[in-house]
C-alpha cells in the first residue's frame, strides 16, 4: 500500500513539480503517491500543476473568503496518510497538526533553527541571511509540529552565500537544493524510512566515496585545504 | 612588513598549533608571524607550545589572581597588529576590543548566529547542536566585536553531524575543520585580504572545478542527487 500524500502550497508549486517529477523517476519503487494538491490562494500555481495533472486541485476554506474546503475534512475524505507543505504560507491548525504528528513535513529555506520562526519565510529568510553576513545558509526538512520550524529535522543541507548575492540570487541557489533534496525526503518519509522517533537519516555506513560532497574525511583534507585556499582567493 | 601576531588561548593550544604549521608551510609568503602568545592559565597547553618555538609565553592578570600582566599593556609592549583568539573562554576587555577592531579575530565550533553568545563555548556548543537535532553545523571564523560572537563573519565552512554523534566524536569532527580553516582566514586577515569592510572572501570568480565542495553546480546536481540519496539510505 503507497502512502496516500497531500501537498499543500500557497505558490508557484516549483517543489510540487519536484516531487512529482521524482515520484515518476522513481515509478513502481515510489512508496506514496500525490492524491490531492491544496492551496489557501486560487491563483496559486501549484493548482495549475494539480490540474494539469489531472490531480484534485482544491482552493482551501479561510475565514476573510466564503466557500473552499476545510483542511480538515478535506485530508479526511482523501484519506491522506502524508501532508507536505511546500510553500504553504499559512498556518496549519493546530488539531491536524496534532493528528498528523509525525506525518507531516515542511520544507524551509535555511538551516533550522538558524533564520526560522514567525515571519520568516520566503525573500524574508533570505534577507534576513545577507543582513546578518553569513556564509553558509541551507535547506531543512522537518516533521511539522505546533511551533514554528520547530518540529524535529529530517535533512538539512549546506548551500554557501557568495558576496554578491542579492536575495534573488541566494534564493535561486537554495531553491535547486530544496528541488533535490526535499523530494527524497518525501520519499523517505513515505516509505517508513525517516520517523519522527528515527529521523537520522545521514547514515555514516555508506561507503567513504559515496557520503555527502561536505563531509570531511582524512584522504580528503588537502582537497578541502585547497578549496578553502581557493575560496580565500590565497 | 609582516604583521605582528599575538594568539590568546585558554586550552592546548591545538588552533595555535595550526596556525604555525601553516605560517611555517608559507615560509616567506607568509603575511605575518605569530610574536606572542598569552593564556588566562598558566597550565595552558598553548603555553607549553610557545616556549617549544622559543616564543615569549605569557599568563594574563585576572582579578582573582595578583600579578600576571593586563592584556592591553602588554599587546601594546610586544607591538601588535593582529589578535588571534584561539579556545580563548575569557571576555576580553571592552576597550581592547575597541582599539583592535577589524584587528582581532576569533574561532566559534558552529555556524554562527546559531549556537552562539554568552555560556556556548567548547563542549556546550556542541550538546546544544546535538540537542537541536541539527543535521548540519561547522566552523565560523568572525571578527570580533562587543557583543559575543557577533562580529562580522569571515569565513563559515559547513560539517556534517552524525546520528550516533555525541558531543565528542563532534567536536573532533569540526576541530579537524578549525584547524585547516582558521589559520587561512589568520593568513588572509594578517595580508589584508580580508578587513571589516571587504571580508567577502569565498569569491565567485575562482574556477568552477576549484570552488568550495558544498557548492552546487549545474553539472554537479547528479552527483548531489546521488550523495542524497545515499545519505538518506534510499
Amino acid at each position: 500500500m503507497r502512502a496516500r500524500i497531500a501537498v499543500l502550497a500557497s505558490g508557484g508549486g516549483s517543489n510540487l513539480q519536484a516531487i512529482l517529477d521524482h515520484f515518476d523517476r522513481l515509478g513502481d519503487a515510489r512508496a506514496g503517491d500525490v492524491v490531492l494538491v491544496a492551496s489557501d490562494r486560487a491563483d496559486a500555481g501549484a493548482l495549475n500543476r494539480a490540474v494539469g495533472r489531472g490531480l484534485p486541485a482544491v482552493v482551501l476554506q479561510a475565514a476573510a473568503r466564503p466557500g473552499g474546503a476545510p483542511l480538515d475534512a478535506l485530508l479526511h475524505d482523501h484519506r491522506i496518510d502524508l501532508v507536505v507543505l511546500a510553500g504553504y504560507l499559512r498556518l496549519v491548525p493546530a488539531e491536524v497538526v496534532a493528528r498528523f504528528r509525525g506525518r507531516m513535513v515542511n520544507v524551509h529555506p535555511a538551516l533550522l533553527p538558524a533564520f526560522g520562526g514567525a515571519g520568516m519565510y520566503g525573500q524574508r529568510v533570505h534577507h534576513a541571511v545577507l543582513e546578518a553576513g553569513v556564509r553558509v545558509t541551507g535547506v531543512t526538512a522537518h516533521f511539522v509540529d505546533e511551533v514554528y520550524d520547530r518540529g524535529r529535522i529530517i535533512a538539512q543541507w549546506p548551500v554557501p552565500v557568495f558576496p554578491r548575492d542579492d536575495a534573488g540570487t541566494l534564493a535561486a541557489r537554495v531553491l535547486r537544493v530544496e528541488h533535490i533534496l526535499y523530494p527524497r525526503v518525501v520519499a523517505a518519509v513515505a516509505a517508513g524510512r525517516a520517523t519522527l522517533d528515527n529521523c537520522a537519516l545521514i547514515d555514516p555506513r555508506v561507503p567513504v566515496d559515496a557520503r555527502p560532497a561536505f563531509t570531511l574525511l582524512a584522504h580528503e583534507e588537502s582537497r578541502l585545504a585547497e578549496n578553502i585556499d581557493l575560496a580565500l582567493g590565497c
